[in-house]
């Protein structure tokens, strides 16, 4: 397969079919993964009443959970989208944020991997260790220190979920449980802005809704964003200059740049 | 009437008389609008506890009420909130955000029309469309497609609602039922950032603040914040240089670029 | 005392150590904050729910409560992680935003106060002078007029509390009682940016994180803020361009920029 091109061709896709992502997501990141959404060609809304997520999560073409300032009853509402989704064979993304933090965390996010059919599970080392039972610590919502290799875990915690899991790092890697691929593409800005993770699973979130096969969209996705980051970082001056030149870049990268530049392996 | 000089006065009035302008707003815009209104020159103030936001509003010269990411509480945080304006005399700018989408939005916007006085109601065309009972069908909380002339639907709405209407698009138009007013100004970079309906829905409140007649206000705003649009996106990269270079161009455009600047025509 | 070597020290302590700021803050600043946070080097995290807010809590190395937009429920999660902060000894940073405006805001802020142990209260003039009963008059949630010159109330009012009190203005004053310190950093484009503050308050928590002295902690924390906003001035073109260039300032500026640059006196 050629990566680069696929890449394009996804990217392209969205534009194209502008799907709508429907977010139930964190205080922190809700306007920067709106806008990441709109950047990448695709449409959010953000909606989180219960009377009326089962009816948005139905217009969507995915649908993002995202538990990073949960509460009883956004997790409710998590439930009630998630479930209206699957029912209508719309896929679902979710981060659990700071999986491993704290008890309740940890438990809201089992809960909702248990209760839900999850298309994609996307989160740190840390957090994907936590939400599996692999151990490992995670400190506060950032990414903490484990003991098993990113790649086999993903491999690992895909196969006993049935699932797809990314698990994203300096390398990222996505997994269903047989294939395995890595990402090398992105930048260590990412880890001075609050919210680059959770607008990571927003962009696969994108091209998931236009790409059956979550492996291949969680990959070309990932590639797709850290090279946004990579063009970004050379013209900043700092993380907020950063995210500023972030989001151009994913508004604008395309063709060649993108072709040349993604950094996609099958291990 | 000489459009360019009345906006660069009631620009100018904002700037001297500081209105509080009290939002009860989304999530994905809280901050966003805040720093729109403080660029314009008025004093943002975003408060939504039922225990003061009767008292919040009675302090304010304007109340925005935006349905963006509704929940059973806020709602009764608006009600309460519109009708503490209204009795003081203070007028009640509603956005409608996402009306169409859902049954809840529809109902919501509907039940917030009905119950309070509203003095400005400014949606895009479909979500115009959906609380008047205009049919017409909303993607999210996008503008989607209506089957009647915007101008027309404007001038309608405002006539069966006794309030002045504000249908924003790539033209906007502003009716009182009688007068018709539309502005060509803008730029499409416009739709591809998150929060710009809604930023425009708090610039005409900050002129609402200073004037009485609705319209006038209403034209006055979408000429101003359009010509920032024009004059950011000569100098931006993407959609998060354009926001920057908009806010920049609101807390700074003024005097005759002003003035030679405005789209404004009577119909 | 060298203030300019104290100030390098703490910075860079802050960046070495990475402490944990635990923030409940309001909807308005939630990104910006958590940016900020990483900007100087510590670690945010925004969590709000009663299930988990004391184990937070525990796991920080300071905590920020902000009552900008203030609920019922929010109230009671700032006063568990509060009182879980208070047994672990860490200190509790608090922003009474807005106290004043409202009669809600102020009893609030005046029950948060006397249930917990606050180690460091910061606020504009206005604010602190509705909490501490010395009359005054909040407009919305920016600074008002007061009659007592700002830095005899921040030392009656940290002597009456038996905290450190730091009141923001043009200049800022920091005193536990006894010291009072005076830091003429920052820049008027301060007062045109939302949350810049609530930010201010961030920055102090982190520098506290690492420095026992409140007093010490609280002002090269804001002589730290206020420099990167000199620098940041000088480079932007309105709001927008300043909050980004501040960020990207606070993450950079060190040195000798740093250490000549300093504004700090003992009065």
């Amino acid at each position: 397969m050629n990566w680069g091109e696929l890449v394009i061709a996804l990217r392209q896709k969205v534009r194209e079919v502008r799907p709508l992502i429907h977010h139930i997501t964190n205080l922190v990141v809700t306007n920067l993964t709106a806008n990441v959404t709109l950047a990448v060609g695709a449409s959010p809304v953000m909606a989180y009443a219960r009377e009326e997520v089962a009816d948005m999560a139905r217009l969507a073409r995915a649908v993002v959970l995202n538990m990073g300032t949960l509460t009883a009853d956004e997790v409710e509402a998590m439930l009630l989208a998630g479930r209206a989704a699957s029912a209508a064979g719309i896929p679902v993304i979710f981060d659990p944020v700071g999986a491993g933090a704290t008890p309740f965390r940890t438990a809201t996010a089992q809960r909702i991997i248990r209760e839900l059919h999850i298309d994609i599970l996307r989160g740190n080392a840390s957090e994907i260790a936590a939400v599996s039972g692999f151990g490992g610590q995670t400190r506060g919502v950032d990414a903490g220190e484990i003991s098993v290799p990113a790649g086999q875990m993903a491999r690992q915690v895909a196969r006993d979920l049935g699932t797809v899991v990314v698990v994203t790092g300096a390398t990222d890697y996505i997994s269903d449980g047989e294939r395995l691929i890595a990402v090398a593409n992105g930048h260590a800005l990412l880890t001075t802005v609050t919210g680059t993770g959770c607008s990571a699973t927003s962009v696969i979130a994108a091209f998931r809704a236009v790409e059956a096969d979550g492996v291949t969209a969680g990959a070309a996705a990932l590639a797709y964003y850290g090279l946004a980051a990579e063009h970004a970082a050379a013209t900043s001056r700092g993380p907020a200059s950063f995210q500023v030149a972030l989001l151009d870049a994913l508004y604008k990268l395309e063709g060649e740049d993108l072709a040349r530049g993604v950094k996609i392996r099958e291990l």
